[in-house]
């Protein structure tokens, strides 16, 4: 297939321009083209992140996947996952432009400007569950896993959501840049995933008291939390796909902007009332779940609306980590609650703050509009990452039970960096990694 | 107040658009939300140069810090701030827009694009005062100073300069985008700040003569540095807030990348000359300080002027941080020499090289104007940080009467990320934290 | 000079602007600064990736080039080096505009736009050369060739290839983006700088064997390729210089994004395969090596023909690291490999993939045209190659004849950070520099 791709005329690559009548296409591919390299700049702040908040030992490991999240999805998602979650087909599925072949183009820009786009979004949903399965999974079934969700899983959810023909888009599904589809998805899969590969080893003590293993580097965490928030102001605002009068962009940047600042807070707030002092994990986690929460709400909420959202999630978020730890799931990083709960809570928050007159298909609650809007984010939702959490638990349990999910006993305590790759980050430095 | 807004008809949202009609607007918009983007994304730069330049021991306490100017500064300027800045009112301060109900509009392209812009320089102004004060200041303390310059100080000082009704931009003052506004204010405020607070424990000897505390991470401030500088594209090309045919963006963005150029290689070879090795951390600041001195004449100056403004500035540096040292006023991460008297230069090089023809109010000394509009410059100047010093040594000598500005002896020894947060930096490696 | 460009009329300033009637201007323009403002942004990448890959006793060193070899880059640049490369003259060389004062400017956007885009990209050729020679250079040896580089060197190149009046632009030599003029040049003067240089102390044993001399940061690296990547975005759809409908700009970006993932996961299947575990660093250098290698093509071939451009780059750079090392060539981050190796690869690859419909001159190989192309693409190649290396021995060998390449041996042990710059990376942290 690709000989063939190769060699075909240039025509074909330049499908989808058939417009360019227009006088806007231009700037909108530029914003589209723009934004999509500020969501794949995200996949610097999730290794950064992911890497920060886990111990030295497993540095390596953890940014090795987070590079080939990113590339393994842009293949598959090149080869198949476009066509599925684009291409023509039922409400379920889409199944034309295998290889890009005369794949469909439902933007008003460049076929190739929006497939940069969208699979930049595809390798955040995968980069996601690395993080929650962080310091103890084998290479070879990270890499087995990574293929499924960005060729398979991925695609199928954005299909019902965000391809014409899907099912839930027909219900008027609220979910603008992707809580659901893209944050939801990565969360519970990460839930099922970490469940099944259990904790690591020494986290939860003999008394069942769940034992700090603090990141190695907070500083990295930091940077990788401005990172993904400089990067949301492309997933976000870039969802919109056109420029317009730029109205639209306005509101969603400063939504998106606002509650990440009300998240930081309020988990900032929240953990130094209830723990005792204002933890910087916990309000950069805060930050973060700010921006999962609005990312399905920003184009359809005001404002201040967003702050509320914004606060709300905060909370969420820092007992969200504690109900984890209560029910011992070993999630290093706290994608579970950052991505998952507020995918779910921001998907929620359409129906509850979104506004018809804003662009969603009914008002939400506290906008007189009933529960009509919030029954259809409930239910999308759920369908969704019950979708996901069973089709990748069959994944998480088959490799399981074939070449195995998890690293030897003796590998984990000495650190995947040397068991996996042969090499150490920190080469040097004095580190204990007896922890 | 929250409540109503929620509840608010979209329309409201949409405030400032009424000129859609222009066909411009969309792509101005984009324009000035990307140099948002880029603004906010200095809070990362600012970040990683402060953590970098001071102790791992208080890297998480500085990082924090860091996090929340910004996210308070929005939250604030959310809900007062820009009222007092660009609302009307008088020429001393505004008063209408509170919440941001019914705010103005003084720009072209959407309120809400034009406020996140406004906002992420108030993030930029308050956060530059953290660095100066950090690795002994109470978190509780920072707190509150920031919430004070991000609501009241950065507002009315912007509303003199910035909004048209105020008395400084009436005279013509030339503050393109800021060394006045934001790096001065910043500055000046660290000054007086870093002089109540007293210098860290051990920095000056018994024979006063200043002990070196070198920063923990010189790759972390490198990466800050370039962060800031990439950055400074946005904030002073942004200040256009307009493309035109793209000749002014395209001037102000060389003049501040030669600055930038200047600055770092004056700094270097000038603490080469008189300390024998060149430094690069002074190379750094010199860097910063050619960025900070051409904010205010970026768009007034030819290319040629900001290569000798960036080597002054370069050469500012060198010697304020040994000016400070000998007056043993402690400012860890030279934010004072950088922001403040740069900042002050860069005012006063609007005065002396800036070019009517290239929109000042009048011509410099330089290009046959004489001393008018160098002397508004230096009253500008004058005024602005005497008020803010003023204003701001109320606020922390109040704060020092009562809850107190300092920590404890012990917890400074032992390090602010234990005793303010409970965290540390970097679990696992060996640091010496006795310093 | 300086002063007389100081009190230059504006008017000077604005040359190139004359066509703004243009309704595209402006937005061609502020996509020509955006790109700029990416390619700046490389630097930080270039900086990450070049001290993470090292000893932490020389990350202050090697981040001192890293900055001023853009300061230096953009001053030469504007002084002398864009009169080289875009002035008028001959085929060989331009020598009008220097100071840019009446300079050429063949783009439709102003001059300082287009400059500023020129400069960035002369600061990157310069700092590849830094990485190679990396850990036991004099830094005055490094500030002598760095100038000779940005100043002459690139810019004769440059003129070659991309001034309408070249010899090799005349017939038809592609090379979109600067896998030759750039990466290729920075490349080849590492083989003969590191080669004059000689490896780092105890890099080869006494048996000849390799000993390994890991990197002190591999996340400081891994942000590095990230933000290299990044940088890349605006590398190559930026040569565009113009919007136009968006459609190449989109498969530029396509193919630049492709040829990254598809080197990343080849290297690693292939280090994986022949060395027994996936290496990161290895995979990150393929990453890079499949970005160099579309760098030329970008614009001329299908985002399949991306893919296999990509795979075969990632192969080359494992090849190509183990083949320098046996003939003792020591490039401690691969530099020769990556920018040199497949600099050569993605010319030649021009000539095999590319395709006249696209906009290359001739149809390549595996589209029916032919050895002509391809037969052009050597002949330039070979033609540059051979000229940098040369010129830049001779300034090589004079630096060694006259003060010295290389820092002494007690020095090299030490760390060059002690030595050159008086200052340490890490301050309070245990290190074992003894290697």
């Amino acid at each position: 297939m690709l000989l063939s791709a190769i060699l075909l005329p240039a025509g074909v690559l330049m499908a989808g321009e058939g417009d360019a009548a227009s006088p806007t296409l231009g700037i909108d591919t530029l914003w589209v083209l723009l934004a999509a390299f500020l969501v794949f700049f995200m996949q610097a702040g999730f290794g950064m992140v992911e890497a920060g908040l886990t111990r030295a030992k497993n540095a390596c490991n953890i940014l090795t996947k987070n590079t080939l999240d990113y590339c393994v999805a842009c293949l598959m998602f090149f080869l198949c996952g476009y066509a599925i979650m684009f291409g023509n087909g039922n409400g379920f599925i889409g199944w034309t432009g295998f290889g890009m072949n005369s794949a469909e183009n439902p933007s008003k820009v460049p076929l190739l400007a929006f497939w940069l786009f969208q699979a930049a979004f595809c390798g955040a949903a995968a980069t996601i569950v690395a993080g929650a399965m962080a310091e103890r999974m084998k290479f070879a079934a990270y890499l087995t896993y990574t293929v499924v969700i960005s060729a398979v899983v991925y695609p199928i959810v954005g299909h019902w959501i965000w391809s014409s023909g899907g099912w839930l888009a027909k219900m008027g599904f609220g979910d603008f840049a992707g809580s659901t589809v893209v944050h939801s998805v990565g969360g519970w899969i990460s839930f099922v995933g970490t469940a099944i590969l259990g904790p690591r080893i020494g986290k939860y003590g003999e008394d069942g008291k769940p034992r700090p293993m603090p990141g190695h580097s907070i500083p990295l965490a930091s940077l990788g939390v401005f990172l993904l928030w400089f990067g949301w102001f492309g997933f976000n605002p870039g969802s919109t796909l056109a420029i317009g009068d730029g109205a639209a962009i306005s509101l969603i940047a400063v939504n998106t902007n606002l509650a990440a600042c009300a998240g930081a807070i309020s988990a900032m707030l929240v953990v130094w009332k209830f723990y005792g002092k204002p933890d910087l994990s916990m309000t950069m986690n805060g930050c973060l779940a700010g921006l999962v929460a609005i990312t399905a709400p920003c184009a359809f909420v005001s404002p201040a609306a967003s702050i509320v959202i914004g606060l709300i999630a905060g909370c969420i978020v820092v007992f969200g980590v504690a109900l984890l730890d209560k029910i011992k799931v070993d999630d290093p990083v706290g994608a579970v609650p950052v991505h998952g709960m507020n995918g779910v809570f921001g998907t929620l928050a359409v129906g509850i703050w979104g506004q018809k007159s804003l662009g969603l298909a009914r008002d939400g609650l506290l906008h007189g509009g009933g529960l009509a809007q919030l029954g259809v984010q409930a239910l999308g939702n759920i369908s969704v990452c019950l979708f996901a959490m069973a089709l990748m638990a069959v994944v998480f349990l088959a490799i399981k039970g074939t070449f195995g999910l998890r690293v030897s006993r003796e590998e984990e305590l000495r650190g995947l960096d040397i068991g996996e790759h042969g090499m150490e980050a920190y080469a040097g430095f004095q580190i204990f990694t007896t922890q």
